[in-house]
Order: structure tokens, then sequence, then C-alpha cells
């Protein structure tokens, strides 16, 4: 059986080595923190600690981005060992993958999954669970190698698998993801949310559950997707304007007219997730 | 025993007869609409249709705004009945009520409740099953009014209950449910939404849950709310803004510490309400 190594125990590695593990793989797992190795091993998430990553088949880098560029530049793999990374942003990871010559294959992966803690304490073997998955490829991936890793996204449990390349990725998780994280964090910031506690319902819960970030994961992921995430807050900026500005002139049929635009795209968007 | 009518069967009106009819209380219905009046009927929500509205000792108002401002104005009721709306704005429902004499006794009610759809299909005895209501009270409110809704409430199962005055409402609720909304409904304006099945994690779920607003429902609330919710969307663009600009201006610190401010407010209102 290949052997299989995932390097970060956080909550997306410890998730991927307990649901891999659970569905019979023997995996082991690299950390810094010794604690979250410790967990991984008591909680019978990984089988070992890694020794030498060179000895490992398929490798899964589960790091933040900075940590994954350094990683995949640095770290000693096995010839034509299977490498993936787990980031939020994927050009920018492709371009230290292509940059110079390599002894591993490479896959793009972007799990949609997580909750509002992190950490191995926050992993589980089902976190995966019906969860979208995206793969991105570039001209020099071997569509072999996306097919391995769709069987293994399907074992851990992974719910609709998307393949893309790394530029569209970035474009449409800057509106699907990174847009969403800043516009939570920014709703709360309104000096009305003092004293809310018993005015809220469900659409306040939702606006604000993602609004506490860890500013020390998001920021990279923000500044390694620049370009992108700031058109789409431009964009989201642009449109917010029209429903302040109809309101300001008092024009109610505008109003109507820019709330009847978005129910009509979103009645699209949930036809076709339907 | 009080004789309950209630006036207006959709979603909040049908599930005030369910949820109080299911405690043992009997409650009739009207509605312009025969085919809501017949579903409540058969669905049990309901005992009678309402003959004459001055028949009856409590009147749950559960229209749309203007709707119920004429219902207000021009409705029968008998003498020292106990009415109450359940409007999403509130001081323009009480300046309704006390800019002239009247014979009937007043309280402003906010179910923090709904779906995504509408009607009295989708009334339910449990829509209100530990949601929030706020009450609005004025200078002319008789506080045992309040007690004598408080308990309907809690029989209708509410969980937490406040007592506010309409401008506070109008002020908290701009923010809490209103501007959600339209950020909602704004959010699925970029064109990045096309296609993006698949791309969608929690976050995206969430911030477009409620983008399918229905316009006609909610353009009156906006606009009998338009100082507020106007305050609070320059608020929002205003704080949106400084993410853009710190991303333009390659300034990541800043980025970071406008991420952070977010963070450490969201970890207060999680505090105050856990």
């Amino acid at each position: 059986m290949e052997k299989i190594a995932v390097v970060g125990l956080g909550i997306i590695g410890g998730s991927i080595c307990a649901s891999l593990t659970k569905a019979g793989y023997c995996v082991d797992g690299l950390d810094n923190n010794t604690y979250s190795v410790e967990f991984a091993l008591h909680a019978g998430y990984i089988n070992a600690q890694v020794n030498a990553l060179s000895d490992y088949d398929v490798v899964f880098i589960a790091l933040p981005p900075q940590a994954t560029l350094d990683y995949l530049d640095n770290a000693v793999f096995k010839d034509g060992a299977l490498v993936a990374d787990i980031c939020g942003v994927k050009e920018i990871v492709e371009k230290t993958v292509y940059s110079k010559r390599r002894n591993y294959r490479y896959v793009g992966l972007h799990p949609m999954a997580g909750k509002e803690t992190s950490g191995i304490a926050s992993a589980s073997p089902t976190l995966f669970k019906k969860a979208n998955l995206i793969i991105t490829y570039a001209p020099q991936t071997d569509i072999k190698d996306v097919a391995i890793f769709k069987g293994y996204a399907k074992t851990m449990g992974f719910g609709k698998i998307v393949e893309c390349t790394a530029s569209e990725h970035d474009k449409k998780i800057a509106l699907t993801s990174q847009l969403a994280h800043i516009v939570s964090n920014a709703y709360v910031k309104s000096p009305q949310v003092k004293g809310c506690d018993g005015f809220t319902g469900g659409s306040f819960q939702d606006m604000t559950r993602i609004a506490g970030v860890d500013e020390d994961v998001w920021t990279p992921l923000y500044t390694c997707n620049r370009e992108n995430i700031t058109k789409e807050l431009n964009l989201l900026i642009e449109h917010l304007s029209k429903y302040r500005d109809a309101l300001s002139a008092q024009d109610d049929i505008q109003l109507k007219e820019t709330l009847r635009e978005g129910r009509l795209i979103r009645e699209t968007i949930k036809r076709n997730n339907d």
C-alpha cells in the first residue's frame, strides 16, 4: 500500500489523517507543534510521526500559504512522489511548483470545509462529509494524478468535486469565500451591534458567523489573491451603493428594482444548485 | 376565555394561530385570500373565520406595514380590545396608533422568525420555538398589556423576549435584519456567481441564504425605516472601503489590523450572547 504523509496537523491536516485512517489507509503525520502530533497519535488519526518525508509516496501539505511555498521549495520528496497542498489560494502555489525542475508530481486541492475553530482538536474524520472539493490543474498536470486525488477525496467523504485551473479557482474563491469573510468581519463594526442580543434572527447569525476570522490566517490569503479580492470588494461596494442611492433619493421604484435584480439572480443560483 | 382574532394568515399570522391553538386557545382568523382561510381551517390552525372583528378581546394584526396602518386606522375594534401588530418597523405604526383617539390598547410585536418561503403553507406551530421576540412600548403603553403579550409569547414558544421603544427597535433592526437582507441581495450580483456551484462552502451559503428577498415585502420595510437603514448602509460601505484601501495600498499591516478589529468585536458579541 502507498505510504501517505500529512504535513501540518491543524483542522484540515488532522481531518485528512482522520478520514483516511478511518478508511483503512496508513497515514503518518508531521507538525512543528509536538502537542498536535501527540493529539493525532492519541486520537488514532495517525499511525506514527513522519521521520523522513522522502520515504512517502503521497504527501498532503496542510500548511498556511507561505509555509506551503517554503515546503514545496525546500523539502526533500521521494522521486515521483504525489504531492498536494490544501491552500485557499492556488496561482501562487502553482507558480512556485512550476518555477523550477522538481522530482515530484503536483496537484492543488482546496477543501471547502472548516469550522469557526481551528487546530487539531477541531479535526474530525467527518469534517469533509458532503463538502465541496476543488482540484486545480495546470498544463503540466497528469490527469491520472488528478484521478488519484479524486479517489482519496471520495474516501474522505467529499460531496461535489470540481476541477479547474488555479486562475479560475482564485477568481471564484475571492467571491465565494474570501469576500464573505471580509463582509462578515465588517458587518459587526456598526455601533448598533452593542446590545443587539435578543434583537437578532437567523439573518444576523448567518451574516456574522464567520466575522471572527483569524487575521494571521486570512491576511496572507488576501495578499496572495489581492487583485481578485479587490475587484470583488469594489463590485460589492458599487452594488451596495445602488441601494443606498435609491434610499437617499427616495426613489422607491429603483430600490424595488434593485432588490428584484438580486432575487432573480439568487433564484437562478438555487435552480442550478438544486 | 378571551376571544382571539388573527388578521392576515401568512407565515407569521398562520404560525400565531397554529401555536396558540395548539396550546388550547380558541383562535379565529381573517384573510382576503379565501385559500389561506381554507388552509388554516383544514390544518386546524383556526377555529373559524372572523365575522365581526369587534367581537374580539385580543387581535393580532399580521399584515405588511401599509395594510397594518390602514387596519389600525379603519377597523372597528371592541372597546378596550388588546391589539398588537407584527411589523418589522415600529415607529411608523406607533405614530399611526397614537395620532388620534382610539378605543383599543396597543402593543407592538416583532417576532424574529421566518423562512425563505412565505404564506400560510409555510406556517407552523413551532415556527417561533426559541426565536427572539421584540415587544415595543410607548409612554402610553400599559405595562400590564406588555405582560399579557409576554404570556402569549411564552405560550407560542419564543425564547428570549426583549422590550424597548419603537425608536430603539427600528435602529437595531436596521442592522440585525434589514441590512443583512440588502447585503445578501447585493452579494449575488458579482459576475463570478455564475458557475460557482461546487466552489462554495458554508460561508457563501450563509451569505446568500436570504438574497432572494421578496421586493414587494421588503421595499416598504426599507422606506419606513429609511434613515436608519441608510445610516447602516453608509457605515458598512465605509468599513468595507477600509479593507479595499489597505489591499490596494499593499498595506498588509493595516489589513491585518482591520481584520483584527472585527474579530475582537465578534468575540465580545459571542461572549455576551453565550
